[in-house]
Order: C-alpha cells, then sequence, then structure tokens
C-alpha cells in the first residue's frame, strides 16, 4: 500500500485512535503543533479535499466538530483551528485528504501555533476585480 | 442587527460576494491574509463551530470545497487553506461561525501566510495517555 494514510486507516501502520466511523478514521499526529493536535481522514483515497465525495466531505467535517467539542471536554483546552492544506504550497504534505482538528491552550508550552495569516486592508477596487472573477 | 456577519449575509452591510446558496454566505475578507482570501458563513447563526448543525456544517464544508477548486481555476494560486478558528484564543474574532479559505501563491507577495504550527514529536506514552482520553 502506498499511501501512508490508507495503510493507517487499514490499521497495517499502528495509530492512536482517537474516533472512527464508517467513512472516517481520527487519530493523533505524532509531531503535533499543540497537545491533542489530531487528524481526520476519510477511508476513501483523495490526493486533495478537492477529490472528495460529498457524502465523505460532509462526514469528515462532522469527525473534526466532534472532535472540537471533545477536545473542550477531555483536554480542557481554551479554542480549537480546524485546518485543511489543500496542495503542497499550502503545506500538505501527505497526499490523502486530511483534516486537523489541533487544540489551542492560552499561554501554554502545551501550544505552538500561531496566527497564519498577516492581514492587509484590499482596496474597493481589488475586491470588485477579484469578485468579478467568481462571477458564474 | 448585532452580529456584523448576520448583517453581511442579509445584505444589511456590502460585501463582495463569491459564492451563496440556500444556507451560506461567502464573501471577500476586507483584510485578506493573500489574494483572493474568501470568508464562508452558515445564513443560521451559531457562535462557533461547535453550534453548527449537521446540515448548515455540510453546506459551509461543501461551499469551501467549490471555491477551493474555483481559487485554482480564476485566480491561478498554487494551494488553498481552509481554516476554522474556534474560540478567541485560536483566532476567532468574530463570533458567528466562519471558515477562511485562503489561496496560496509559491514566493509571491500576494501570500502573507505562514505554516501555522511548529511540531514536536510525542512520545508513544503521551500519545497512549492522550488517545486514552478520547475512549468512550
Amino acid at each position: 500500500m502506498d499511501c501512508v494514510f490508507c495503510a493507517i486507516a487499514a490499521g497495517q501502520i499502528p495509530s492512536t485512535k482517537v474516533y472512527e466511523d464508517e467513512r472516517t478514521y481520527a487519530f493523533l499526529d505524532i509531531a503535533p503543533g499543540s497537545e491533542g493536535h489530531m487528524v481526520v481522514i476519510p477511508r476513501a483515497h483523495s490526493h486533495d479535499i478537492r477529490e472528495v465525495e460529498p457524502a465523505d466531505l460532509s462526514a469528515v467535517f462532522a469527525a473534526a466538530q466532534l472532535l472540537t467539542r471533545r477536545a473542550y471536554e477531555v483536554l480542557d483546552c481554551d479554542g480549537v483551528n480546524v485546518i485543511n492544506n489543500c496542495g503542497a504550497p499550502a503545506g500538505q504534505t501527505v497526499f490523502h485528504t486530511h483534516v486537523h482538528v489541533i487544540p489551542r491552550y492560552t499561554g501554554s508550552d502545551k501550544d505552538r501555533v500561531g496566527h497564519p495569516w498577516i492581514p492587509k486592508p484590499a482596496s474597493a477596487e481589488e475586491l470588485a476585480s477579484l469578485g468579478a472573477k467568481f462571477a458564474l
């Protein structure tokens, strides 16, 4: 099996399970950004989020929502980031679609997560020009 | 109307629409982290992702998937990040659930996004202890 996440879902590579259902499998990241950093995958292989079938997409984010709630309950975290990286330039390193569920702890060394982007106000002209590109 | 995103969805505050359907509304972020940074919201108000009803959760991430595909098509980006911040300690600033869809551009000043976390290997003991907390 070439895909490490397919192998994890199949139990061929060990992992620490935090949730599973018919369509999804979720486990602890072995190189976490914070304590309790989890990864949710659809069992069905796909390269990235663009390819995921609707029922699997719903199931993966329903699992992410459930694990967000559970993280508050069992880890006593202060917040959670739910993150999908699509494509290597966006930080995707395993090419089986996955969603990170990352508990946050204010002012704690259990938390090695920062705000991912620097906001910069856009002009009305820039917004109108970009918006026009999305018109169908 | 106290909630700025409810007001945007209702058209009471102007925004640059990139997508909408019965359950969701999506618009350009006015202080983007990269060119074409979008925000997807469920029309129904909720404080954060923990509260979103299943049909709205599915609809919001289906819209995020659609906009990820569209970003590659119309913006010629190299990748996309799909991010939900749950709670102020995770970077949530508007308390109406929303998902960021952030196009990525390799080596371009259109892109002000970094990798959000510093990975640190976890020991087998740490993983087992955390995993046990998630057992139901």
